[in-house]
């Protein structure tokens, strides 16, 4: 459920099969991206059913994490173990908006991505700048750029995610996998104390933080994060 | 800096150097243990210089990991990368006399280490079974059991350290040292919350915290913990 980064990917799909897959509307996946994180657990529900698998670890990534809390919680025996990575329980505190536009108006970065997902620190801007690079190595069948209609709805899914209170946190609650929590020191998207909270709800939780990093710590850190992932799934 | 259990300490001594050694008036050596963390700060940093190194890695599990932070912020050319396990910064919350008092009037525990150190899951109570009996494997050179020559001043020294008001983190904000920081998910003596305080102080620290796990999550998850740490160090 992570795209993008093939240091990550690759490298986790040297040792296992690994699944990446563009959900309903986005990328090159036909239909229509919907508004809200229950009907993206369906969609890949339903995908992951019509590939005839019965087990699967998910590895969910920002969105991403929230769909994959959203699936072990309700589709128990189909998740066998739980990554999620930059990500934020249900009722978490995000600033997604804030953080769009203040990367969006950053005139003087070369990629939006580089301050959505990196800190300001030289070693991360530079970990961002290979990051940007392996991001064009795929040359063929990229996905195509996400317009509006595949952003909005996906926007309106995470602020609706963060906005439903959950103060008895019955979705992580639900979650009896084990599950590996990571995240970056300094996420100014969805912060590392979303994640802090996580492994405290969760019943069987490793919590992994990575210095001076932001949203996109586990392609900074990819190395580590690959290793723990490994680690973890392998345990 | 870690006693005890040689899943740990062997496994980290089979890829390189370790010295595990007591303090001043600890088990078989010498001298009168001091009732403060800077006085046996002071005490291994001489060790140390005494044996000629001019640069370690510094691993402190508990009362160790305090005086690992004091030596880490005033000899920082002397400190490679420090590992905190189990442990908190000046100004951290313990429930030490609480909790020695609870797992000493346990009079059903085979051992005060086993409620000490792992929580009340059968998965933690049956790591803790196979800990007590690592601890007896050495046969030769044993340490003696510490009475309360060397136990009261080592209380007083982790309620001092915990007592001193530290708002600001002076003594974490001075470490520059790359650390690794490990804590149990139920540590009942030094909460968790310690480390994720410590995480976000230090300037450039990993944070690990495993599942179902107290004060002793290092000896319980000793696999995770050693490849953890060697992964760290090699890095």
């Amino acid at each position: 459920m992570t795209r993008g980064d093939p240091a990550v990917v690759n490298a986790l799909a040297a040792h296992r099969p690994v699944i990446a897959f563009d959900n309903a509307g986005v990328g090159r996946s036909t239909g229509e991206t919907p508004d809200n994180v229950a009907a993206m657990a369906r969609d890949a529900v339903d995908f992951i059913n019509l590939l005839g698998l019965t087990e699967v670890d998910l590895l969910g990534f920002s969105l991403g994490g929230f769909i994959a809390q959203q699936i072990a919680a309700e589709h128990g025996p189909l998740v066998r173990k739980l990554i999620l990575a930059g990500t934020a329980p249900r009722g978490g505190e995000e600033h997604l908006l804030a953080v769009l536009q203040e990367a969006f108006s950053d005139t003087d970065a070369p990629d939006p991505r580089l301050p959505l997902f990196f800190t300001k620190s030289s070693d991360s801007r530079s970990s961002g700048l290979e990051f940007l690079k392996r991001t064009k190595m795929r040359k063929d069948d990229r996905d195509t750029d996400s317009g509006s209609a595949v952003t909005d709805p996906q926007a309106k899914a995470v602020i609706t995610w963060c906005a439903t209170p959950d103060p008895e946190h019955a979705i992580l609650r639900a979650i009896r996998q084990p599950t590996l929590v990571v995240s970056g020191s300094h996420d100014t998207m969805l912060p590392a104390d979303n994640a802090y909270v996580m492994f405290k709800a969760l019943s069987n939780a490793q919590l992994v933080l990575y210095p001076d990093s932001g949203h996109g710590a586990l392609f900074q850190h990819h190395e580590l994060f690959v290793s723990q992932v490994r680690t973890f799934l392998e345990a």
